[in-house]
Protein backbone atom coordinates (compact mmCIF):
# COMPACT_ATOMS: atom_id res chain seq x y z
CA UNK A 1 0.00 0.00 0.00
CA UNK A 2 1.38 3.38 -0.93
CA UNK A 3 0.48 7.05 -0.77
CA UNK A 4 1.50 9.09 -3.82
CA UNK A 5 2.36 12.69 -3.13
CA UNK A 6 2.78 15.09 -6.04
CA UNK A 7 4.29 18.48 -5.29
CA UNK A 8 3.87 21.28 -7.80
CA UNK A 9 6.78 23.62 -7.30
CA UNK A 10 8.94 26.29 -8.87
CA UNK A 11 12.65 26.73 -8.23
CA UNK A 12 12.23 30.47 -7.69
CA UNK A 13 9.41 30.08 -5.17
CA UNK A 14 10.55 30.74 -1.58
CA UNK A 15 7.46 29.10 -0.12
CA UNK A 16 8.19 25.97 -2.17
CA UNK A 17 11.65 25.82 -0.62
CA UNK A 18 10.13 26.25 2.85
CA UNK A 19 7.22 23.93 2.15
CA UNK A 20 9.52 21.13 1.04
CA UNK A 21 11.41 21.27 4.35
CA UNK A 22 8.19 21.29 6.38
CA UNK A 23 6.69 18.45 4.36
CA UNK A 24 9.87 16.44 4.86
CA UNK A 25 9.68 17.07 8.59
CA UNK A 26 6.16 15.61 8.56
CA UNK A 27 7.28 12.68 6.40
CA UNK A 28 10.19 11.96 8.76
CA UNK A 29 7.74 11.43 11.60
CA UNK A 30 5.18 9.49 9.55
CA UNK A 31 4.96 5.83 10.51
CA UNK A 32 4.42 4.66 6.92
CA UNK A 33 7.04 6.92 5.35
CA UNK A 34 8.62 3.97 3.50
CA UNK A 35 5.34 3.65 1.59
CA UNK A 36 5.09 7.28 0.52
CA UNK A 37 6.22 8.08 -3.01
CA UNK A 38 6.98 11.74 -3.73
CA UNK A 39 7.19 13.24 -7.21
CA UNK A 40 7.87 16.91 -7.92
CA UNK A 41 5.89 18.51 -10.72
CA UNK A 42 6.50 21.62 -12.79
CA UNK A 43 4.94 25.03 -12.25
CA UNK A 44 6.42 28.27 -13.61
CA UNK A 45 5.69 31.40 -11.62
CA UNK A 46 7.25 33.62 -14.26
CA UNK A 47 7.00 31.89 -17.64
CA UNK A 48 7.12 35.22 -19.52
CA UNK A 49 10.70 36.02 -18.49
CA UNK A 50 12.99 35.40 -21.50
CA UNK A 51 15.30 32.42 -21.10
CA UNK A 52 18.49 34.51 -21.14
CA UNK A 53 17.28 37.27 -18.82
CA UNK A 54 18.33 37.56 -15.19
CA UNK A 55 18.89 40.25 -12.59
CA UNK A 56 18.29 41.17 -8.97
CA UNK A 57 15.33 39.29 -7.55
CA UNK A 58 14.41 42.12 -5.19
CA UNK A 59 14.24 44.71 -7.98
CA UNK A 60 12.33 42.29 -10.20
CA UNK A 61 9.75 41.57 -7.49
CA UNK A 62 9.38 45.28 -6.68
CA UNK A 63 8.83 46.09 -10.35
CA UNK A 64 6.61 43.11 -11.12
CA UNK A 65 4.21 43.62 -8.23
CA UNK A 66 4.47 47.42 -8.02
CA UNK A 67 5.84 47.57 -4.48
CA UNK A 68 8.75 49.68 -3.18
CA UNK A 69 12.18 48.01 -3.31
CA UNK A 70 12.39 48.45 0.46
CA UNK A 71 9.23 46.36 0.87
CA UNK A 72 10.57 43.65 -1.42
CA UNK A 73 13.75 43.64 0.68
CA UNK A 74 11.71 43.36 3.87
CA UNK A 75 9.77 40.44 2.36
CA UNK A 76 13.06 38.70 1.66
CA UNK A 77 14.17 39.22 5.27
CA UNK A 78 10.85 37.83 6.48
CA UNK A 79 11.26 34.79 4.26
CA UNK A 80 14.84 34.43 5.49
CA UNK A 81 13.62 34.34 9.08
CA UNK A 82 11.06 31.65 8.27
CA UNK A 83 13.69 29.66 6.38
CA UNK A 84 16.04 29.84 9.38
CA UNK A 85 13.26 28.45 11.58
CA UNK A 86 12.95 25.53 9.16
CA UNK A 87 16.72 24.98 9.34
CA UNK A 88 17.34 26.29 5.82
CA UNK A 89 19.99 28.66 4.55
CA UNK A 90 18.55 31.71 2.81
CA UNK A 91 20.41 34.63 1.24
CA UNK A 92 18.19 37.64 1.85
CA UNK A 93 20.07 39.81 -0.64
CA UNK A 94 22.03 39.31 -3.82
CA UNK A 95 19.84 36.55 -5.29
CA UNK A 96 18.85 36.60 -8.97
CA UNK A 97 15.67 35.72 -10.86
CA UNK A 98 14.87 34.26 -14.25
CA UNK A 99 13.08 31.67 -16.32
CA UNK A 100 12.87 28.18 -14.80
CA UNK A 101 11.59 26.20 -17.80
CA UNK A 102 14.90 24.42 -18.50
CA UNK A 103 15.29 23.59 -14.82
CA UNK A 104 11.90 21.88 -14.89
CA UNK A 105 12.94 19.89 -17.96
CA UNK A 106 16.06 18.79 -16.07
CA UNK A 107 13.89 17.83 -13.07
CA UNK A 108 11.90 15.51 -15.37
CA UNK A 109 15.14 13.91 -16.55
CA UNK A 110 16.13 13.55 -12.89
CA UNK A 111 12.77 11.93 -12.09
CA UNK A 112 13.37 9.28 -14.74
CA UNK A 113 16.83 8.65 -13.39
CA UNK A 114 15.77 8.39 -9.76
CA UNK A 115 17.60 11.53 -8.55
CA UNK A 116 14.83 14.12 -8.63
CA UNK A 117 15.01 14.93 -4.90
CA UNK A 118 18.74 15.53 -5.08
CA UNK A 119 18.52 17.71 -8.17
CA UNK A 120 15.67 19.77 -6.75
CA UNK A 121 17.51 20.25 -3.46
CA UNK A 122 20.60 21.32 -5.38
CA UNK A 123 18.60 23.83 -7.45
CA UNK A 124 16.95 25.24 -4.34
CA UNK A 125 20.32 25.52 -2.62
CA UNK A 126 21.83 27.22 -5.67
CA UNK A 127 18.98 29.72 -5.73
CA UNK A 128 18.29 30.38 -2.07
CA UNK A 129 21.44 29.48 -0.13
CA UNK A 130 23.98 30.88 -2.60
CA UNK A 131 24.28 34.30 -4.24
CA UNK A 132 26.25 33.09 -7.27
CA UNK A 133 24.13 33.78 -10.39
CA UNK A 134 21.92 30.84 -11.35
CA UNK A 135 19.26 31.94 -13.83
CA UNK A 136 19.91 32.42 -17.54
CA UNK A 137 23.27 30.68 -17.11
CA UNK A 138 23.34 27.35 -18.85
CA UNK A 139 26.78 26.31 -17.61
CA UNK A 140 25.76 26.93 -14.02
CA UNK A 141 22.66 24.77 -14.51
CA UNK A 142 24.81 21.98 -15.96
CA UNK A 143 27.17 22.27 -13.00
CA UNK A 144 24.36 22.08 -10.42
CA UNK A 145 22.60 19.17 -12.18
CA UNK A 146 25.82 17.17 -12.61
CA UNK A 147 26.80 17.91 -9.00
CA UNK A 148 23.49 16.34 -7.95
CA UNK A 149 24.10 13.10 -9.80
CA UNK A 150 23.05 13.51 -13.44
CA UNK A 151 25.42 12.61 -16.27
CA UNK A 152 26.73 15.70 -18.05
CA UNK A 153 26.00 14.23 -21.48
CA UNK A 154 22.34 13.65 -20.51
CA UNK A 155 21.96 17.18 -19.16
CA UNK A 156 23.47 18.73 -22.30
CA UNK A 157 21.37 16.52 -24.56
CA UNK A 158 18.19 17.72 -22.82
CA UNK A 159 19.27 21.38 -22.88
CA UNK A 160 20.18 21.10 -26.59
CA UNK A 161 16.72 19.75 -27.43
CA UNK A 162 13.15 20.30 -26.35
CA UNK A 163 13.11 17.01 -24.44
CA UNK A 164 10.63 16.99 -21.52
CA UNK A 165 9.05 20.27 -22.68
CA UNK A 166 5.77 18.39 -23.11
CA UNK A 167 6.12 16.85 -19.66
CA UNK A 168 6.56 20.32 -18.11
CA UNK A 169 3.49 21.62 -19.92
CA UNK A 170 1.46 18.53 -18.98
CA UNK A 171 2.29 19.16 -15.32
CA UNK A 172 1.19 22.77 -15.67
CA UNK A 173 -2.06 21.76 -17.31
CA UNK A 174 -2.72 19.27 -14.53
CA UNK A 175 -2.12 21.99 -11.93
CA UNK A 176 -4.62 24.21 -13.72
CA UNK A 177 -7.11 21.32 -13.87
CA UNK A 178 -6.75 20.99 -10.10
CA UNK A 179 -7.42 24.70 -9.67
CA UNK A 180 -3.91 25.42 -8.38
CA UNK A 181 -3.04 29.06 -9.00
CA UNK A 182 0.01 29.12 -6.77
CA UNK A 183 2.74 26.89 -5.41
CA UNK A 184 3.74 24.85 -3.53
CA UNK A 185 0.69 22.68 -4.18
CA UNK A 186 0.78 19.23 -2.59
CA UNK A 187 -1.60 16.53 -3.83
CA UNK A 188 -2.09 13.30 -1.89
CA UNK A 189 -3.30 10.31 -3.91
CA UNK A 190 -5.16 12.80 -6.08
CA UNK A 191 -7.75 13.05 -3.32
CA UNK A 192 -6.50 15.75 -0.98
CA UNK A 193 -4.58 18.92 -1.65
CA UNK A 194 -2.56 21.20 0.59
CA UNK A 195 -1.77 24.61 -0.83
CA UNK A 196 1.16 26.59 0.49
CA UNK A 197 4.06 26.17 2.92
CA UNK A 198 1.92 24.86 5.74
CA UNK A 199 3.20 23.83 9.17
CA UNK A 200 4.44 20.24 9.35
CA UNK A 201 1.33 19.19 11.30
CA UNK A 202 -0.89 20.03 8.34
CA UNK A 203 1.18 17.73 6.13
CA UNK A 204 1.05 15.04 8.81
CA UNK A 205 -2.75 15.26 8.84
CA UNK A 206 -2.92 14.99 5.04
CA UNK A 207 -0.57 11.98 5.03
CA UNK A 208 -2.63 10.26 7.71
CA UNK A 209 -5.88 10.96 5.92
CA UNK A 210 -4.54 9.61 2.61
CA UNK A 211 -3.13 6.54 4.37
CA UNK A 212 -6.43 5.81 6.09
CA UNK A 213 -8.22 6.06 2.74
CA UNK A 214 -5.72 3.76 1.07
CA UNK A 215 -6.07 1.26 3.91
CA UNK A 216 -9.85 1.22 3.85
CA UNK A 217 -11.17 -1.78 2.07
CA UNK A 218 -11.83 -1.72 -1.63
CA UNK A 219 -15.33 -1.58 -2.94
CA UNK A 220 -15.85 -4.81 -4.88
CA UNK A 221 -18.27 -3.87 -7.63
CA UNK A 222 -18.47 -7.29 -9.29
CA UNK A 223 -17.57 -10.80 -8.23
CA UNK A 224 -17.65 -13.88 -10.44
CA UNK A 225 -15.73 -16.52 -12.40
CA UNK A 226 -12.35 -16.70 -10.76
CA UNK A 227 -9.67 -19.29 -10.03
CA UNK A 228 -8.66 -19.72 -6.41
CA UNK A 229 -7.08 -22.27 -4.09
CA UNK A 230 -10.25 -24.36 -4.46
CA UNK A 231 -10.22 -24.46 -8.24
CA UNK A 232 -11.73 -22.43 -11.04
CA UNK A 233 -15.33 -21.39 -11.66
CA UNK A 234 -16.05 -21.19 -7.95
CA UNK A 235 -17.09 -17.73 -6.75
CA UNK A 236 -14.36 -16.85 -4.24
CA UNK A 237 -16.07 -14.40 -1.90
CA UNK B 1 -5.66 12.55 -15.44
CA UNK B 2 -5.20 8.83 -15.39
CA UNK B 3 -6.88 5.70 -14.12
CA UNK B 4 -4.53 3.04 -12.78
CA UNK B 5 -5.68 -0.52 -13.24
CA UNK B 6 -3.86 -3.32 -11.43
CA UNK B 7 -4.66 -6.87 -12.47
CA UNK B 8 -3.71 -9.71 -10.16
CA UNK B 9 -3.27 -12.76 -12.33
CA UNK B 10 -1.66 -16.17 -12.65
CA UNK B 11 -0.36 -17.67 -15.87
CA UNK B 12 -2.10 -20.98 -15.18
CA UNK B 13 -5.49 -19.37 -14.50
CA UNK B 14 -7.95 -19.85 -17.38
CA UNK B 15 -10.26 -17.12 -16.09
CA UNK B 16 -7.32 -14.70 -16.02
CA UNK B 17 -6.68 -15.43 -19.71
CA UNK B 18 -10.38 -14.89 -20.45
CA UNK B 19 -10.68 -11.88 -18.17
CA UNK B 20 -7.75 -10.13 -19.83
CA UNK B 21 -9.45 -10.41 -23.23
CA UNK B 22 -12.76 -9.12 -21.88
CA UNK B 23 -11.10 -6.26 -20.01
CA UNK B 24 -9.22 -5.30 -23.19
CA UNK B 25 -12.48 -5.31 -25.11
CA UNK B 26 -13.88 -2.83 -22.57
CA UNK B 27 -10.72 -0.74 -22.71
CA UNK B 28 -10.84 -0.63 -26.50
CA UNK B 29 -14.24 1.04 -26.33
CA UNK B 30 -13.38 3.38 -23.44
CA UNK B 31 -13.19 7.04 -24.48
CA UNK B 32 -10.25 7.79 -22.17
CA UNK B 33 -8.29 4.63 -22.92
CA UNK B 34 -5.11 6.64 -23.60
CA UNK B 35 -5.21 7.70 -19.94
CA UNK B 36 -5.57 4.22 -18.48
CA UNK B 37 -2.40 2.61 -17.14
CA UNK B 38 -2.51 -1.16 -16.70
CA UNK B 39 -0.08 -3.12 -14.55
CA UNK B 40 -0.24 -6.88 -14.03
CA UNK B 41 0.50 -8.16 -10.53
CA UNK B 42 1.55 -11.55 -9.25
CA UNK B 43 -0.70 -14.19 -7.72
CA UNK B 44 0.21 -17.89 -7.51
CA UNK B 45 -2.67 -20.34 -7.55
CA UNK B 46 -0.41 -23.27 -6.84
CA UNK B 47 2.66 -22.03 -4.95
CA UNK B 48 3.27 -25.43 -3.35
CA UNK B 49 4.09 -27.17 -6.63
CA UNK B 50 7.87 -27.73 -6.77
CA UNK B 51 9.66 -25.61 -9.39
CA UNK B 52 10.75 -28.59 -11.50
CA UNK B 53 7.45 -30.48 -11.40
CA UNK B 54 5.03 -30.59 -14.32
CA UNK B 55 2.46 -32.93 -15.81
CA UNK B 56 -1.02 -33.11 -17.30
CA UNK B 57 -3.15 -30.23 -16.12
CA UNK B 58 -6.35 -32.28 -16.27
CA UNK B 59 -4.97 -35.03 -14.03
CA UNK B 60 -3.48 -32.46 -11.66
CA UNK B 61 -6.80 -30.62 -11.34
CA UNK B 62 -8.72 -33.88 -10.85
CA UNK B 63 -6.32 -34.96 -8.11
CA UNK B 64 -5.99 -31.58 -6.43
CA UNK B 65 -9.72 -30.93 -6.17
CA UNK B 66 -10.83 -34.54 -5.82
CA UNK B 67 -12.99 -34.63 -8.94
CA UNK B 68 -13.12 -37.34 -11.64
CA UNK B 69 -10.73 -36.84 -14.57
CA UNK B 70 -13.77 -36.80 -16.85
CA UNK B 71 -15.14 -33.81 -14.97
CA UNK B 72 -11.81 -32.00 -15.17
CA UNK B 73 -11.82 -32.70 -18.92
CA UNK B 74 -15.36 -31.37 -19.21
CA UNK B 75 -14.32 -28.23 -17.33
CA UNK B 76 -11.52 -27.71 -19.82
CA UNK B 77 -13.96 -28.03 -22.73
CA UNK B 78 -16.28 -25.52 -21.05
CA UNK B 79 -13.41 -23.08 -20.62
CA UNK B 80 -12.40 -23.69 -24.23
CA UNK B 81 -15.89 -22.74 -25.39
CA UNK B 82 -15.81 -19.52 -23.37
CA UNK B 83 -12.33 -18.74 -24.71
CA UNK B 84 -13.55 -19.23 -28.27
CA UNK B 85 -16.36 -16.75 -27.64
CA UNK B 86 -13.75 -14.24 -26.50
CA UNK B 87 -11.74 -14.88 -29.67
CA UNK B 88 -8.98 -16.80 -27.88
CA UNK B 89 -7.25 -20.04 -28.82
CA UNK B 90 -7.52 -22.69 -26.09
CA UNK B 91 -6.14 -26.23 -26.11
CA UNK B 92 -8.67 -28.30 -24.17
CA UNK B 93 -6.34 -31.27 -23.83
CA UNK B 94 -2.63 -31.82 -23.59
CA UNK B 95 -1.79 -28.75 -21.50
CA UNK B 96 0.61 -28.97 -18.56
CA UNK B 97 0.69 -27.42 -15.09
CA UNK B 98 3.41 -26.26 -12.73
CA UNK B 99 4.88 -23.55 -10.56
CA UNK B 100 4.60 -20.00 -11.92
CA UNK B 101 6.90 -18.15 -9.50
CA UNK B 102 9.71 -17.61 -12.02
CA UNK B 103 7.21 -16.45 -14.64
CA UNK B 104 5.99 -13.78 -12.23
CA UNK B 105 9.58 -12.67 -11.62
CA UNK B 106 10.03 -12.36 -15.39
CA UNK B 107 6.78 -10.36 -15.59
CA UNK B 108 8.25 -7.88 -13.09
CA UNK B 109 11.37 -7.56 -15.25
CA UNK B 110 9.07 -7.02 -18.24
CA UNK B 111 7.14 -4.34 -16.34
CA UNK B 112 10.35 -2.41 -15.72
CA UNK B 113 11.28 -2.72 -19.37
CA UNK B 114 7.90 -1.64 -20.70
CA UNK B 115 6.98 -4.99 -22.30
CA UNK B 116 4.82 -6.57 -19.60
CA UNK B 117 1.70 -6.85 -21.79
CA UNK B 118 3.64 -8.61 -24.54
CA UNK B 119 5.34 -11.03 -22.16
CA UNK B 120 2.11 -11.88 -20.36
CA UNK B 121 0.29 -12.44 -23.66
CA UNK B 122 3.14 -14.69 -24.79
CA UNK B 123 3.01 -16.70 -21.56
CA UNK B 124 -0.76 -17.09 -21.81
CA UNK B 125 -0.44 -18.17 -25.43
CA UNK B 126 2.29 -20.66 -24.52
CA UNK B 127 0.11 -22.13 -21.78
CA UNK B 128 -3.37 -22.04 -23.28
CA UNK B 129 -3.00 -21.93 -27.07
CA UNK B 130 -0.11 -24.37 -27.36
CA UNK B 131 0.36 -27.90 -26.01
CA UNK B 132 4.18 -27.80 -26.00
CA UNK B 133 5.35 -28.21 -22.38
CA UNK B 134 5.82 -24.88 -20.60
CA UNK B 135 6.08 -25.43 -16.86
CA UNK B 136 9.23 -26.57 -15.12
CA UNK B 137 11.17 -25.94 -18.33
CA UNK B 138 13.59 -23.08 -17.96
CA UNK B 139 14.70 -23.00 -21.61
CA UNK B 140 11.12 -22.77 -22.79
CA UNK B 141 10.51 -19.84 -20.43
CA UNK B 142 13.62 -18.09 -21.78
CA UNK B 143 12.40 -18.69 -25.34
CA UNK B 144 8.93 -17.28 -24.66
CA UNK B 145 10.27 -14.25 -22.77
CA UNK B 146 12.88 -13.43 -25.41
CA UNK B 147 10.31 -13.92 -28.16
CA UNK B 148 8.18 -11.29 -26.45
CA UNK B 149 10.92 -8.68 -26.42
CA UNK B 150 13.16 -9.24 -23.39
CA UNK B 151 16.93 -9.53 -23.74
CA UNK B 152 18.13 -13.08 -23.19
CA UNK B 153 20.92 -11.95 -20.86
CA UNK B 154 18.39 -10.12 -18.65
CA UNK B 155 16.08 -13.13 -18.51
CA UNK B 156 18.92 -15.49 -17.58
CA UNK B 157 20.27 -13.06 -14.99
CA UNK B 158 16.86 -12.96 -13.30
CA UNK B 159 16.40 -16.74 -13.45
CA UNK B 160 19.91 -17.28 -12.05
CA UNK B 161 19.17 -15.04 -9.07
CA UNK B 162 16.26 -14.27 -6.76
CA UNK B 163 15.68 -10.91 -8.46
CA UNK B 164 12.06 -9.72 -8.20
CA UNK B 165 11.19 -12.47 -5.70
CA UNK B 166 10.37 -9.71 -3.19
CA UNK B 167 8.24 -7.92 -5.78
CA UNK B 168 6.21 -11.10 -6.41
CA UNK B 169 5.67 -11.60 -2.70
CA UNK B 170 4.76 -7.94 -2.19
CA UNK B 171 2.09 -8.29 -4.89
CA UNK B 172 0.72 -11.38 -3.18
CA UNK B 173 0.63 -9.63 0.19
CA UNK B 174 -1.20 -6.70 -1.37
CA UNK B 175 -3.76 -9.08 -2.88
CA UNK B 176 -4.30 -10.63 0.55
CA UNK B 177 -4.66 -7.15 2.08
CA UNK B 178 -7.36 -6.43 -0.48
CA UNK B 179 -9.13 -9.65 0.46
CA UNK B 180 -8.56 -11.25 -2.94
CA UNK B 181 -8.66 -15.02 -2.61
CA UNK B 182 -8.87 -15.74 -6.33
CA UNK B 183 -7.86 -14.29 -9.68
CA UNK B 184 -8.24 -12.44 -11.93
CA UNK B 185 -8.69 -9.54 -9.53
CA UNK B 186 -8.88 -6.09 -11.14
CA UNK B 187 -8.36 -2.99 -9.01
CA UNK B 188 -9.20 0.47 -10.34
CA UNK B 189 -7.34 3.39 -8.74
CA UNK B 190 -7.31 1.31 -5.55
CA UNK B 191 -10.96 2.26 -5.07
CA UNK B 192 -12.97 -0.33 -6.95
CA UNK B 193 -12.36 -4.00 -7.52
CA UNK B 194 -13.76 -6.45 -10.04
CA UNK B 195 -13.21 -10.10 -9.20
CA UNK B 196 -13.32 -12.69 -11.94
CA UNK B 197 -13.61 -12.87 -15.72
CA UNK B 198 -16.60 -10.57 -15.93
CA UNK B 199 -18.36 -9.53 -19.14
CA UNK B 200 -16.79 -6.51 -20.85
CA UNK B 201 -19.68 -4.26 -19.72
CA UNK B 202 -18.73 -4.77 -16.07
CA UNK B 203 -15.20 -3.57 -16.83
CA UNK B 204 -16.60 -0.63 -18.77
CA UNK B 205 -18.69 0.37 -15.73
CA UNK B 206 -15.67 0.15 -13.44
CA UNK B 207 -13.53 2.22 -15.83
CA UNK B 208 -16.23 4.87 -16.06
CA UNK B 209 -16.72 4.99 -12.33
CA UNK B 210 -12.97 5.35 -11.68
CA UNK B 211 -12.71 8.03 -14.36
CA UNK B 212 -15.58 10.02 -12.86
CA UNK B 213 -13.93 9.87 -9.45
CA UNK B 214 -10.58 10.98 -10.85
CA UNK B 215 -12.25 13.88 -12.62
CA UNK B 216 -14.07 15.11 -9.54
CA UNK B 217 -12.32 18.02 -7.93
CA UNK B 218 -9.71 17.60 -5.24
CA UNK B 219 -10.53 18.32 -1.66
CA UNK B 220 -8.25 21.17 -0.56
CA UNK B 221 -7.64 20.52 3.12
CA UNK B 222 -5.37 23.51 3.79
CA UNK B 223 -4.61 26.72 1.96
CA UNK B 224 -1.95 29.24 2.90
CA UNK B 225 1.46 30.80 2.17
CA UNK B 226 2.00 30.25 -1.52
CA UNK B 227 3.64 32.04 -4.43
CA UNK B 228 1.46 32.81 -7.41
CA UNK B 229 1.26 35.13 -10.38
CA UNK B 230 0.55 37.97 -7.92
CA UNK B 231 3.55 37.35 -5.73
CA UNK B 232 4.31 35.40 -2.61
CA UNK B 233 2.63 35.37 0.78
CA UNK B 234 -0.78 36.04 -0.75
CA UNK B 235 -3.36 33.30 -0.17
CA UNK B 236 -4.18 32.18 -3.68
CA UNK B 237 -7.69 30.81 -3.36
Amino acid sequence: MTVDVEVWTDINCPFCYLGKARFEQALEGFAHRADVRVVHRSFELDPAVPAEESGSVVEHIAHKYGIPVAQAEANERGLGAQAAEAGLEYQTSGRDYGNSFDMHRILHLALEQGVQERVLDALYAANFADTAPLFGDRERLVEVAVGAGLAEADVRRVLDSDEYADAVRADEEQAAAFGASGVPFFVFDRRYAVSGAQPAEVFTDALERAWADAASSLQVVADGDACGPDGCAVPQR
